[in-house]
């Protein structure tokens, strides 16, 4: 109990995700005994991380904490914000708050989970606050690059600290309001002790455009195409692009069709809830879209990241059940290749053209992320003693580091986290203090956490070399080689063009075995490693190549 | 002999690589019973080729038209025009045609392979031609990213064709001449057949700016960084942007160390041939480092692409033997990630943020490839009655054919070609008339060819989802079991944590085996692919997940 006298009457900040890459947002506050939780993200794989689907953040210290726990707050309805939320509340039972949309996008994953009944859900509205045992969370209108984004103002016993979610400062967003840059600027004016703020485009000088000024790109796309059926891929969720192509459309007399598993999906949730307005009932179906000219038709899809199995990336490569590009056809990319997604953006691109579509790749996005000169607005308006940022990679804290100091945040209260790090903040001080267990789970089929740092290593091994198989039965009484070594290899060589290779190491291998047997060494496991070294090295030496040698010895 | 016929007295182009990708550049002209090859080029493997070191074209059209082939002529040094050379030299025995430092970078190559006495060759100089068989080639000044580079003007029996090589236009080039836009004048006044222009850059707008920008930025960066070590990484071959960074530290009295073997090896080379200028004796060596103060050197480097073990990889990783980054470094990437590299590039800037180095990575790198209107200014000098746009991927030959169209080319003279495509041309006609075997040869290890789809496809799989081996001996006379089935498996599942899994497989296994013997089915490839079938559905319906499954049989 030393400890929790420790901690006694002090206000902890412990982020166990969001810090250390883009993705997997999550950060607990601690005071005595109260825990609030804010978002509760997955993070996509990375090149290292081979037939991982996703990455969840480890909640081992929740799970010590879970009588603590009065609730998760949740900014916003991106995956990076939600999409751990199936998995956390197998194992931590508490409540969700969050916006509307937000809420309806969980809802969509808890009820494929079978968790609708076990998960308890509240709806906040902007302007609102909850409180939640030492704490009490008020939601800030902000925009991004989906509906219903918030910021947070957390009131804690030593003092605000305003989370800003992830946000741009948009003056003309395409629905509903700007962000409520007043009650920013109010907060400021009362005192906040720390600003927690979204640190992905710190590096990237000036300001975030508004949406709108995409609406004027898809005007002057089809004004040029009016010959031309168009297809526009963009990201499902961003709801009010997908409602400037449906403006456009309307306005150059063409039908709308969505089609991608997500898009339906999400556009689907948000004309439910009116965030989306077809009151002209420009929306057909896709079994409708032989009924119009392919120049009065606009299809909206997913595919903007080319994904594999998205329905952009089923149509460049001419898999699509239902639509086939044609030449003449003009697509439009209206998205950024996320970091990493560069090349399979670029095969699609290559399909597309082989086909003869046009593909318009420039100018029809915009980030939902603040730029440098937004982030010194948020700072200019909160006005905070420390700052932390979050929300990024190494190199985006920092940059947003550099922001802070420049508009006068001393740096010695400028704050850079690692995941997994405790921050004891008060007026008087702030330290880190302590390192709890976190990091990363993976997501595999059906598995979560059975995959870890050596079955990864072992994939990328197999992926750089193959396997080879060295086989044999020995007698389990008279320790006599009773069958093998046979030599079975995968992703090594092509067999058939080197069978005198694979000849040669058969005999290493007997060889290896024989001299063991000879010197009755009946220990197996010692046999094994005389084997895998002796290969080893002959295929080293013959290919320059290390795949992994496995020696498997049965019992008869 | 009826196709030689045929054949007789016709140009034919044949692209062996460089169409349908960036990298792998090698083209054939063929007239008669003269072969030309221009260019050897690599390519770096992509995503679905793991373990692959690099690729080179498949050569089997000119092995077996051997006897036709008069000589190679070699744009420039760069590993996509020369990477190829000592592996396809091994089969043809002709001679190698190319520029000062484009040789000096082959032979070097030629040496590593202990070929220097096998290979023919000789340097040529602008303006020089040599004749060929059928063609003369004409060795035309460009400017590039690496010295010494040139355009070809071929003279065929049905007229000039004139290949750029990768050109830009740079008016104030660092070192030598600009590019000789007056002989491109000259030869478009005679009548050129044929233009063939690098597509890198034809997808991008306006003009590429002179190398001497990126000096200017040197400048800036020097002047506000005059107590700071500096640390900048580039691309070894790029030699001018070398001798841009020794002025600038001339200037600010500063040393230059350079670090990393092929920037040793390039820059020696460029040295020893008066390339590099060094009057002032500005150059160190690692060693010498520790004799002058951090804010007195600039290190130069390689690994500005984020390879992994580059000079700057090791140094960010805190690896590097001999430097070690300091809080206070600044770091500058003179270079933009090629595509594919950005996550890499991403993970050595943030292993640099953590360190506390400053990070550069905007401004200090101008591209070695024209833009539009450049390639327009070419289109406009040569005015060529056919467009062929060579280098680049679908969508970068598409952009430029879009170009030539712009400005004035017939569409149906603008000719959109694939790897292996024979291209038959003269004044009246222009017709793809044939295919030739071609495609990827991968290297990887001392393996040239050993690996292909079906040992790709295979790592692939073994990297999604790891292997679950099924072992088990059988005797040979009663087809009785003997010993297993045992399972073992690499890269599936933590096994540790998955006992009763493995263990269930392994009865799944087990039942399968049993009964096969009991219906003395005694096909092993039958037993096989019983075992193989159940405990595939067995996998997919406990985890989601299709590792590769491997019964092994072996016979006592």
């Amino acid at each position: 109990m030393r400890k929790r006298k420790q901690n006694k009457d002090k206000l902890r900040i412990i982020p166990l995700g969001g810090l250390d890459g883009i993705g997997m947002n999550m950060t607990a506050f601690e005071y005595n005994d109260s825990i609030i939780v804010v978002d509760c993200g997955l993070a996509f794989p990375e090149d290292d991380m081979p037939g991982v689907d996703f990455v969840i953040p480890d909640i081992t210290y929740l799970k010590e904490n879970a009588e603590k726990i009065r609730g998760f707050v949740i900014t916003h309805g991106h995956e990076d914000h939600i999409g751990a939320v199936p998995y956390v509340f197998k194992d931590i039972k508490t409540t969700l708050y969050t916006t509307k949309l937000t809420m309806v996008l969980i809802e969509k994953k808890l009820e494929e989970h079978g968790m609708m009944k076990t998960v308890k859900r509240r709806v906040i509205k902007y302007g609102q606050s909850v409180t939640l045992g030492a704490f009490r969370v008020e939601f800030i209108k902000t925009n991004h690059s989906i509906q219903d984004a918030a910021a947070l103002a957390i009131y804690t016993p030593e003092g605000i600290i305003v989370h800003t979610g992830d946000f741009k400062v948009d003056y003309t967003p395409v629905y509903g309001d700007a962000i409520d840059l007043q009650r920013f600027a109010e907060l400021g004016k009362k005192g906040v002790l720390a600003l927690m703020c979204d640190s992905t485009n710190a590096a990237r000088p000036g300001f975030t455009m508004s949406e709108k000024t995409v609406g004027v790109v898809f005007d002057h796309i089809f004004a040029e195409h009016k010959r031309h059926r168009l297809i526009i891929s963009t990201f499902a969720s961003n709801v009010d692009r997908v409602q400037q192509i449906i403006n456009t459309a309307v306005k150059y007399k063409r039908k709308v069709c969505l089609e991608g598993r997500s898009m339906l999906n999400v556009i689907g949730a948000a004309v439910e809830l009116g965030y989306i307005d077809d009151h002209m009932n420009t929306i057909i179906s896709l079994d409708e879209l032989g009924n119009y000219p392919p120049e009065k038709v606009v299809l909206i899809c997913t595919g903007s990241q080319g994904e594999e199995m998205a329905a952009l990336s089923r149509m460049a490569a001419n898999v699509h059940k239902k639509v086939k590009i044609m030449p003449g056809d003009a697509v439009v990319f209206s998205s950024h290749p996320i970091p990493g997604n560069e090349k399979a953006v670029s095969n699609v691109i290559n399909e597309l053209s082989e086909i003869g579509a046009e593909v318009i790749f420039e100018d029809a996005h915009v980030s939902g992320h603040a730029c440098q000169e937004d982030i010194k607005l948020m700072y200019a308006l909160i006005q905070p003693q420390y700052a932390i940022p979050v929300h990024g990679e190494r190199r985006h804290l920092q940059a947003q580091a550099k922001l802070a100091e420049s508009i006068g945040i001393p740096s010695r209260n400028v704050i850079l986290m690692h995941n997994g790090d405790v921050l004891e903040l008060s007026e008087k001080r702030a330290a880190i203090v302590d390192k709890v267990q976190s990091g990363n789970i993976y997501v595999d089929g059906l598995g979560v956490g059975d995959v870890g740092q050596v079955v990864l290593r072992d994939r990328q091994k197999l992926a750089e070399d193959g396997i080879v198989i060295v086989v044999m039965t020995l007698d389990g009484y008279s320790h006599q080689l009773i069958a093998g070594p046979d030599i079975v290899s995968r992703g090594f060589v092509y067999v058939k063009e080197s069978e005198s290779l694979i000849e040669e190491a058969n005999r290493v291998a007997a060889a290896a075995v024989m001299r063991c047997l000879d010197r009755h060494i009946t220990d197996w496991s010692k046999i094994k490693s005389q084997v895998r070294d002796e290969l080893t090295e002959f295929i080293w030496k013959r290919t320059q190549r290390s795949p992994m040698i496995l020696p498997i010895i049965m019992e008869a």
